[in-house]
This record gives C-alpha cells, sequence and structure tokens, in this order.
C-alpha cells in the first residue's frame, strides 16, 4: 500500500447518543435486589423479565457504558463457553468482548463440525460437560430447541443468543436499552399519551427471531408505545405471525397495525426498526427486499433508526453520519447490556451495584 | 421459547461421588518431588510414568478438586498452545478449562485447514515455531506419529490428547482418578486379593486409543486387579491386540480374560468400562455395537460404569441417576487431572505443594 | 507409543544467536516520543516509519527479548481482535503469542465462513463493531483493499498482518530486527561502505508480499546496504516488479542488481533471503522450486539466511544447526518485535520505556 497518512482518530462526533448513557443512568434508581435475583435464571426468552429487573439490567449497563475502564475485574476467575455452533462475528465478539472487558476467561466453539456433535454426542451430553467446564454457555444454534435441550442438565447459566427463527432475547434488551438511552423520560412511572413512541418494526414476526423477541420486550414495556406497525411485504400473509403470536402481545396492551408502506409510514414513526435476514432451517433468506432507507428517506425529523443485524441493502450508509443513526449506539450497547447481564448471571453482581 | 420457569439448581445430588476426592486426597501422603520431577517430562503414554508419581498427581487432582476455587493464579503468565487437528469438544475444553481456572492464556487451533500445514509446513517446523509462542503444546491428530515428530524439535513440554488409533494417556491417567476416588482404600500398600478389582473393558486394545492407554495404566496398578475382561465382537479376531500387546500387559502383572457375553460377565464387574468410537486412519468407525449397558442390564448392584468419550446408543440414560453412573464424575473429574498434570508440567507445582 | 525417554531440555545452544539482543540493545540510546507517537497510528505498510522510529521498536524489542519474563502486564485489559480470514499458523500465534505475553485477552476469528461477512456484511461495517469490541485489530486477508477499507471506520489502531499480494509490514520489520540483532553496529550513525551488506532476495517483489514489504524496509535503511540482488527465475519477466516499484526504491538510496543464478551469487551475500511461496488471488503458488539452500551450498562462511514463512523444500533442515540459521531466530525475534509495536499502538509504551 502507498500510505501518505496512517493516523487515525481515537474520538468520534457525539452524533450518536455517546453522552446518553448517564442521562439514563440518572433516570433510574438502584434496586440492587432485581440483579441479585438473576443468579439462578437461564436467558431464553424476552418476556421472561419483568419491567423493573430489566430497568435495573439498563441501569447497570449505563454505569458501564459511562465509563467503560472503572470495572476490570467483576468476572475475574469465571470461565465462559461460547457456543456459536452458526456463522456470527457481531453477537458472538460482542459477547466475548462484554465478558473480557469485565476480566473472565473464555472457551470459543465457532464451528458445529470440530465438535463431539459431529461424533453423535447430544446436546444434554454436552451441557452435562460444559458444568465441569465453565460458568456461563452463550449459545446459538439454528435448531430452536437446542437451548431447552441443554437447559435439561445444565447446572450453570445458559444464554439463548439466537435458536433458529424462535429468539434472540439479548439482542432486544439491546434494542430497548437504545431506545430508553435515547428517550430515558420513557421510564418515568406515568408516561403522558403524546409522549409515546410509535416505532414501525419492517419485518416477518412470525419468521425473524430478532423481531419475534424485540416484540416480546416491547409488549413488557407497552406502556411507553402508542402504536407498533409491522411493515412488511404484501406476500406474506399467513406466516405473518406465528399461532397466537399476535393475541398474546395485544392481550400484553401493544397495539399492532400492519403497514404495506413504509414511505407512508415513515413521516410519522419515532423508532424505525428495520432488518432484512431471517433463518428458515439451516439457511438464511432475506425478506422485504423493497423496503428500504436512505438519507432521502421521508424519515420524520427527529426519528431514529434501529438494525439489528449485519447491514445488507435494506441501510444506505449515506444514513450514517445522520442522527437518524441510532444503530451505531444500539450495537455499542449491545456490549454494555451483556454486560451487565452476564455480571448478574455468574452472582457477582454484587461487586458493582452501589449498595450491597 | 414460551418460558414458565428459567430458573435452575446450582447443586446437584451427590449420587455421583462429588465428596469423594476429599477421602481419595486423605488416602495418599504427599510427596512433592515427584510432582517436581514432571518438569521435564513430555507426556506421550500411559506407562510412562510410576506408581507413585501417578497417585502425587491423583493427591493434587483430588486437593484440586476437593476446593476447585481455591488455586486461581498458579498458572498466570503462562501461555498453552491447544493444538486439535481433529474434532473434539470434550477434550480439548477440558484441558482449555483447567489451564484457565489456573489463571493461563491459551492460544487454540481448532482445524488444520487453517494452518500453515496447509501450506505444506512440517511437524517439527511447527514445533520449533511453537517454542516461541507457549509454555506448553495440547496435541490431538489423527496420525499416530504427530506428537513424536514434534518432539523432535520442542524445548516445551507436549501432551498427547490422542494421536489416531495409538493413545490418549490423559484420559486413562482420568479413569484411573474415578477408580481411586471411588475406592481410595486401593491406594494402599498391600491390596488383600478380595479387595482385588473385577474389570471388564468393552472395545478394542488394539484399534482404540483410550483402550489401548487405559490397560497400559491398568498394567501399572496391577496389584489392584484380579482381572480385566476385554469384552468384544466374536467378529473381531486378529485385530484384537496390537502385535505383543497382550503379552507385555500380562508381564505387568495383569490377568486379561476375553468374552463375547457382556450380559453374562456384568454381575460379577466391579468396573464395566465401556465405549463404542475407534479411529481408523482419518475418520472413525463405532464398534460394538450389540454391546450396550441400561438401567435393567444385570449390573453388580455396587458396581459402577466409566466411559470415556461422547456417548452413543451403548449407554442408556436411564442409568445417569443412579449409583452406577460414575462417568460424570469420571468427566468431571479429568479437568481437575489434568491442572495437576499441567501445573506440575511448567514449572508451577511448588506453587500449590503443601512442603516445599 | 513406547516411549524410552519421554524427557527434554529447555535449554539450547547458542548457535541462533540468542545472545544477541543484548547488544542491539545496548547498541541504540533510549528516545521515547518516538515510540509513543505510535499510539495514534495504523500499521499498514512498511515504509510508513522512518529510521529512528524503526531503531526504537527494535531496542524496545530487544529489551522484551533480553529478559522474556520483566514485563508481563502492560496490556492489561486490552482486548486484541486477531481476525486471521485467511490460514496462517506462524502469523496468527505470533501475534496473539505478543499479546499474551505482555497480559492482554483476545478474540480470534480463524475463517470467514464463521463470520458475519459471510452473511454479506460489508468490511467498513464489520470494523464500525470492532470499534466496540477491541482495542486493536490484526487483520489477515487475501484481498489488497481490505485493510484501507477497515480504516474508513476504524477508531482503533489496525496491523496489516498480511494484505494479499501486497504487503506484510511487521514481517519486514522481523527480518531488519534479526539483521540487526546480527550486525547491531549496522545501526551506527555512520556505517562505512567495507562494512555494509550484500544482500540477496529470492523471490518475485511484485508478487510477493512479503519480498515487496521487505525491499520497503531496506529502502528505509539504504545505508546500510551495499547491493540487492534480487535473484528469480528467468521466467519472469514483465512481472518481476509492479509498476514504479523498482524506480522509487533506487530513489529512496538501493542498488538493486538482478541475477538468475542462486549458487553463483552466494559466496558474496552475507545475508540471504529465501522464500518460496506467492499469493495469487485466493490461494498460493510456490515460485523459484529451482532455487534452494542446504549445507552443501556454496555460501559466504560468515554469511546468514533468513526465511520468512512456512518452510518447503527450499531450505534443507541440514542447515537448521550451523550459524548459517538465523532464520530461527529471525522467527523467535518476530514475536518480541510484534510486542514491541503493539505496546506502542494501544497506548501502553509509557509503562515500559525507561524515561517517560
Amino acid at each position: 500500500m502507498n500510505v501518505s497518512d496512517a493516523s487515525f482518530n481515537r474520538e468520534r462526533p457525539d452524533v450518536y447518543g455517546d453522552a446518553h448513557p448517564k442521562a439514563l443512568l440518572r433516570g433510574i434508581q438502584e434496586d440492587g435486589d432485581y440483579l441479585l435475583n438473576l443468579a439462578n435464571q437461564h436467558v431464553v426468552s424476552s418476556d421472561q423479565f419483568c419491567q423493573d429487573t430489566l430497568k435495573q439490567l439498563f441501569r447497570l449497563a449505563a454505569k458501564y457504558e459511562s465509563n467503560p475502564t472503572r470495572f476490570s475485574t467483576p468476572l475475574q476467575g469465571k470461565i465462559l463457553i461460547s457456543a456459536f455452533y452458526e456463522p456470527s462475528t457481531r453477537t458472538r465478539l460482542s459477547f466475548e468482548s462484554a465478558w473480557h472487558r469485565l476480566g473472565g476467561d473464555i472457551m470459543s466453539i465457532t464451528d458445529r463440525s470440530t465438535t463431539g456433535i459431529a461424533k453423535g454426542e447430544c446436546l444434554e451430553d454436552v451441557a452435562e460437560m460444559f458444568n465441569n467446564y465453565g460458568d456461563c454457555v452463550v449459545l446459538r444454534d439454528n435448531h430452536a430447541d437446542s437451548v431447552e435441550l441443554m437447559m435439561d442438565t445444565l447446572r450453570i447459566p445458559i444464554i439463548n443468543a439466537g435458536n433458529g427463527s424462535d429468539e434472540h432475547p439479548t439482542q432486544a434488551m439491546a434494542d430497548l436499552y437504545a431506545i430508553f438511552k435515547w428517550r430515558p423520560d420513557l421510564l418515568e412511572s406515568d408516561v403522558p399519551e403524546d409522549r409515546k413512541l410509535t416505532m414501525g418494526v419492517v419485518g416477518i414476526p412470525g419468521k425473524m427471531r430478532t423481531v419475534r423477541s424485540l416484540l416480546k420486550s416491547l409488549a413488557v414495556f407497552a406502556n411507553c408505545f402508542k402504536e407498533i406497525v409491522i411493515i412488511h411485504d404484501e406476500s406474506v400473509k399467513d406466516e405473518l405471525f406465528s399461532p397466537g403470536q399476535r393475541e398474546k402481545l395485544e392481550a400484553s396492551g401493544l397495539t399492532i397495525t400492519l403497514s404495506h408502506d413504509l414511505e407512508r409510514e415513515l413521516p410519522r414513526l419515532d423508532v424505525t426498526y428495520i432488518n432484512a435476514i431471517a433463518w428458515e432451517g439451516d439457511s438464511f433468506e432475506t425478506y422485504g427486499g423493497r423496503f428500504s432507507l436512505s438519507a432521502s428517506s421521508p424519515l420524520k425529523p427527529e426519528g431514529i433508526i434501529l438494525h439489528p443485524l449485519a447491514r445488507g441493502e435494506e441501510l444506505a450508509k449515506d444514513l450514517d453520519n445522520t442522527p437518524h443513526n441510532w444503530y451505531f449506539s444500539q450495537a455499542r450497547g449491545a456490549v454494555f447490556l451483556r454486560m451487565a447481564l452476564l455480571t448478574c448471571m455468574v452472582q457477582r453482581a454484587e461487586r458493582v451495584i452501589d449498595v450491597v
């Protein structure tokens, strides 16, 4: 290479909400009991935690994000088993970075073919072994039932980091964390009607694990949302929701509407969540190719965009340097959210909460 | 997932002999010199160590297992090169967990195709490089001569973690460790005839590396065993033993008998060792499919079962919650046995022995 | 295995220049400012650093190599992202060992197919994520433009660890470090004509990244070299140099000559650099198969041999135990050179320099 200048800048402009975690941190009162109670919980689904537990997690995440180098040893002596049986950079490294930042050690599995599973070992037995090898398991697998099979024999906590087309709960928590960093006022006890959010979700709730988990999370915070608009292709009909999925979300208090026209909805959306990948058995499909966002889309001026995954053509790069871009903050925050969750799951919350 | 309860229990009932390491620990007097002498030894074969050395290793393993969090830093600053050129979960993670629990760092190779070997680099040169990169090598490879090739140029210790159909010595040590946790009285200087064990080994000593190494280990402790029954398919004839293998084992004092009938032998077996996988060149074969154990097998009431590898149909899950199940304890103990061995090999024994 | 003796010796005879780093260390005066200035630099090309910067790096490398266990914590709390999208043992482990020896943690990617890139994620976005996950990136990729693409969005430093057929700058630095360990007198301010080196380089500067980077490095130290003889196959004509490559090197003060006859040149070569692999798109080719060195080659009695990569038939093993063998010292030194570079890049130079 011919380099005239290989220097770089460690700073970035605060267009991405870097300062916002402090506002979120100030907005929530610590209540450590919710965090201590996470010590004996697997994390499998996005609706297993109550609002209070999630708020305390967001608070701890904000504490970590506000001062990234303050806590460097809470996981000292703890070993993570990072089992990614399905391709991933972002999620695996996000978890592993979270663990390393807190001083823990990691054993990675990045490929089913390098494991005993290739010799026919069943997941329950693998989990039985994991009990001896580590303190926490993060599992990604393309079979929806993998997590449950492992839970049968695990005596250490497991986190579902994506099980086929079913769920990806920590992603949904990170999505919410980004929203509340942007709008910490929503965490106050009573949210006035006119401050509630209208959120667009481009995707297929019945087929996309990130969307399925996100909607479950939104349902936990139903009091913060005026309307959730599911934006989808006309061709998707029966498979848009899984049986009972929409009914359960609405029973939790969410108002769900449907739309085929992203452009028409955009001007009224406070948050637009977009994502174009869904899992189908062992591989993935790209959905909603006709839905895409760019700097020339008719976005609400103060609206933000979230995107949970590796980006494709649905999200133009000319949005990166606009205030609509909260997807970078969302990805960054996911590391700190995972730090918060992991700390609690391996019984180290008391090392980082203010009042023990 | 729809989870009603994602909580779990960190404890397990002591049906698996969890308390036994303490009995073993009490039963052996420390003699640190045997451990210090391991500092300049590769670990390549199961019969390279004398009874006294193995007893001291079992004692240190029991010390670790009795109090798993007591020693967290003996390997601080040490780097393990974990080179698994053949698929493995259990063995790789067992070694890596052992190393991490003692505070060391790890570099993993999980696939031949990601290495310079794919470009034609010879193993002696790889080993020459390893001298510069780490403090210990754990090698699994499907070629029997890989370990020896690396030993030519290594100035750091190597552990044979399975070399083709040849040996897997640390597995055999872990097998013995499980037996002595169960019966620490066998480690006394004179074992009365009526307390010696009758052990059944389902497998092909000439083809299965775990069986080959196990038998060599049993030969070192020949005074503890009344009879070793090799249980095998009638179809296996000439290949049952490698040339000279049986003769050498018998010369060490083992009494070896053969049988085709597992069911008939079971009622008199104190220990039944079963295993259904053998390596054949670059892949594996399943042997002895007609031999299997379940809760309804005519097991000796106080007899125990050991199993060294990923389980297949030969070992029914209905045995898991019975007192016959010592295979879980065996797998768990393997981590602590490896901790003991690794500590000594990288010159850190003096950090963990009682009297220096 | 039947082992009569599995013991080994941790020492090696000093035929490989193990004591030389101390001479190099004594020969250079510390000037920490050059090291502190590396904190905001990517490392992409071999000619981006001036002589003074490289000398200070060699000095720090020599300090590390002279006393390998003195500094074990300068990178504590720092996370390396080791992204090797192309097969490698030597380079990956060399970097990872360097990082671990200084107390840092590592996340490895050893295969493109296990990453989000397989789902279509672009490198700029991967780099944006890396900003959140770690403190430094080491990248190997078979595309020449990968490093540059990542630099667009990185706010943490990246090291080019081989980008296609373009460059491999840290290898070239390690080559130079080996030369100066051997001949520290060359680092004095005025090198008399009769002490300058004649160096042979077997390879294709226009096709081999190690050769391209090496020549750029030699050009920075043009005052130390009398002549650089490029030894190549007659069949290679137009592709021997990239457009402008030779002219630029000569403008820096290097005297470059060409030869087809290794045997004839050997008696006058102080340093012979040999290497037989070049990258061609996604795979590699072996060049110059007719050039090879052995103990019976007509080497200059005090001449040394360097070799940057996995060795093939071009370098006979009967040279390993001769004083010509500086390729082992070169490989060993590469770890310490990388330690020096990495320390500076992640803003920890002040922890290891003598005068702050």
